[in-house]
């Protein structure tokens, strides 16, 4: 068990007004439990590959030998990309993100994600295309960011390293029918890796969308999906829905919303290495149940820096929040602050501390102030940082999104009001000269 | 001139049921009326020194000489601070953000932002200290985040220079008044850096705060300074409340509000130069407004990735949100993406197009898509992403926020409510071992 998912502070008892009654609470987890139990038979009957991806590893062995010679060959990775194309790949790399530059080990990866002409010049300025790699992920083959990005990025790969020697520096990620990705790829000779077209982009972290990534960090990509299927196991064999972590969840938050007009949902995270997670996150809830003029906003919050930027607004604005806390799992990390030069500038508290003791103490007194105020709070316990608790985490709230969607009527895997902006976009683009 | 507001995307004229009537328009632009007056009166008394600032350019000039120092002489400088002493130095320093890595024009900036001990590993164990340079910023001389960053840092940083050198290495800015960070400062014989009493974190950017980071990313501090005094000016200068664009967008804001229960202000922007100015901009808003119950919930969404992400829960979500949305001014810039490729792989919509003109196109589309859907849009036009633009922007979202707070009622200068978080937080670590 990775993670410890707790949640008495949501209710009443513990809250007061602002959290949930005790009906409400049953009510909405009566309800969850056909929800959950649609769920374990679409995971079952192998109908939802993107969590079922989780129990195998076939696919990543034949990736590993490129992954090792990516890290021993080249200095920057580009990951071609956008929304749920980009995010889960970001995630799991930041487990080995260096932050303050270079370390010399194995390559720097760089998340586009964005079609912005300043950062792309940045990027071809910077970086020696000839020990460079990218690998370009677009499910459908045709999403127009991705595609102008790869139309800009491999014509000046291949102008670096020669024709011949493209399918050593790129590869794309796309289903397998034909596509405008799928079609520069043949042009430019790169090998092509099958995306299941059963797992849409928010929910692909686990394929190799997510993988392939994080093998090219030096990162276990095959422990990121343990973690995940451990815990679709312990969802699956629940015995009682209130012991389904993500049903429990589910149902408090629909619940919330129906009977205290909780309208967001602020993931707060901690540990620097989560930051990205919950942008993870946000397009998860936001796509998932953000339609027929329901859903909740998530919020993607991180401590310590927003208690000195929106605590204010949690604990004295609207109570219209409720919140999930992955607490750090930092105590006695870290130098220790020396004693005798704390207390004599008069930072006492501080003296002989652990510098992780700060913020393990700080993310506690959030949960137990937030708590004071009548907000709804409940607590991700994890005892590591680490590829197997990422999995669990992003089990768990995929799982979670599952069932909050089916408990508020909605489909959680499509995204029909996007369309429009993007045939807006391409009228734009046609009626602009080029 | 450095911006365009454009509102009337706001009103129910536009945007049917979802913007505001006319009478509400009215009422709220007679309400900000006298706020605006008011705001006005203090500026002119020099009682808001965090607008005022922006007039003066005496204090930039002996620091110039530093800056050329640390520039020439240090690699890496990390700026130590959290919250509003730490986004508006990042938010100024993304205008020179090598997105990419070393550029071998002057420093890299960290701004640690956080007390996570990985963190700290990963930047003592990346920089060379001896080519280091550290800004510790603290107001009240006592935040407790920023003080456990000092008390590791500054040791290993005298450690490495020898404490003779550490004038030339490491400086503090904070109040005149004692406090541990100064006492700190003057035990490791730093310079410290007068920060105005009467400037408040979230406030500060214009102070020295986001200037010296600034100055030492090779950045025109002073032309910050200029476009934040110009559109000052054009505030305190305008004829009637609704030639001044603060004025205007407050009341549409607490308009909405009160007319619509708008409770959720999304900010838009596109351009990755702009991504931290949304971090800002959270911090303003939710700070400065969160109390009494009352505030509205800043969203900060950067385009084209939330496209990806939030657009589906924007525009068929529940109606309560607006959005403020900073158009790119990326059309006709970057790579031209050949013609005859993009149309060989059925990529036709982007064939000879600039790769700019696709971030300019998706943001038009979705301006229109929102206001089509009857959401509340205004559009924040500017010519250039520059310090003068982002001066511009900086001041206009202050005044907006302090009109917003005095329409309803609220202090925008304090923040009681998280006194109770950091109280409890000394008592955890008193009770944990050292």
């Amino acid at each position: 068990m990775h993670y410890q998912h707790l949640t008495e502070s949501c209710l009443a008892a513990a809250v007061g007004d602002g959290g949930l009654s005790e009906e409400s609470f049953t009510r909405s987890l009566m309800a969850a439990a056909p929800a959950h139990d649609r769920l374990c038979q679409l995971v079952e009957s192998g109908k939802l590959p993107a969590l079922g991806v989780a129990a195998g590893m076939d696919d990543l062995a034949p990736l590993r030998a490129m992954a090792e010679d990516w890290r021993r060959r080249l200095r920057d990775v580009v990951v071609l990309g956008i929304g749920g194309s980009s995010l889960g790949g970001q995630c799991v790399t930041a487990l080995s993100d260096r932050g303050f530059g270079p370390a010399g080990d194995g390559p720097r990866l760089h998340f586009l994600d964005n079609v912005d002409p300043h950062t792309q010049a940045a990027l071809l300025g910077a970086v020696d295309l000839k020990r460079t790699g990218v690998i370009a992920i677009s499910k459908s083959g045709g999403t127009a960011e991705t595609m102008a990005q790869a139309l800009c990025v491999l014509p000046a790969l291949a102008a670096a390293v020669g024709r011949k020697n493209m399918p050593a520096h790129a590869v794309a990620i796309t289903e397998p029918k034909p596509s405008p990705l799928k079609s520069l790829a043949e042009r430019h000779g790169l090998p092509c890796l099958d995306h299941d077209p059963g797992i849409g982009g928010r929910f692909s972290v686990l394929s190799l969308v997510g993988m392939l990534p994080a093998m090219i960090a030096g990162l276990d990509a095959a422990a990121v999906r343990r973690g995940a299927h451990d815990t679709l196991r312990a969802t699956v064999d629940a015995a009682r829905v209130e012991d389904s972590a993500p049903a429990t969840g589910a149902a408090i938050a629909v619940a919330l919303l129906h009977e205290r007009r909780i309208t967001q949902n602020v993931l707060l995270t901690y540990n620097d290495r989560l930051a990205t997670f919950g942008l993870w996150y946000r397009q998860l809830w936001a796509e998932s149940l953000g339609k027929d003029g329901t859903g909740m906003t998530p919020i993607r919050a991180m401590g310590a820096a927003d208690h000195h930027s929106q605590l204010q607004l949690y604990l004295a604005g609207p109570r219209d929040k409720s919140f999930t806390i992955v607490m750090p799992e930092t105590a006695r990390q870290g130098p220790v602050m020396a004693a005798d030069e704390a207390r004599a500038v008069g930072a006492d508290s501080l003296a002989g501390h652990a510098y992780g003791d700060l913020l393990d103490a700080a993310a506690r007194a959030t949960a137990a102030t937030l708590t004071r105020h009548g907000r709804p709070v409940r607590r991700l316990v994890i005892d590591t940082v680490d590829e197997a608790t990422l999995g669990a985490l992003f089990m768990h709230f995929m799982l979670e999104t599952i069932i909050a969607a089916d408990l508020l009527g909605v489909n959680a895997f499509d995204q029909p009001a996007v369309e429009e902006g993007k045939v807006l976009t391409r009228d734009y683009l046609a009626k602009s000269a080029s």
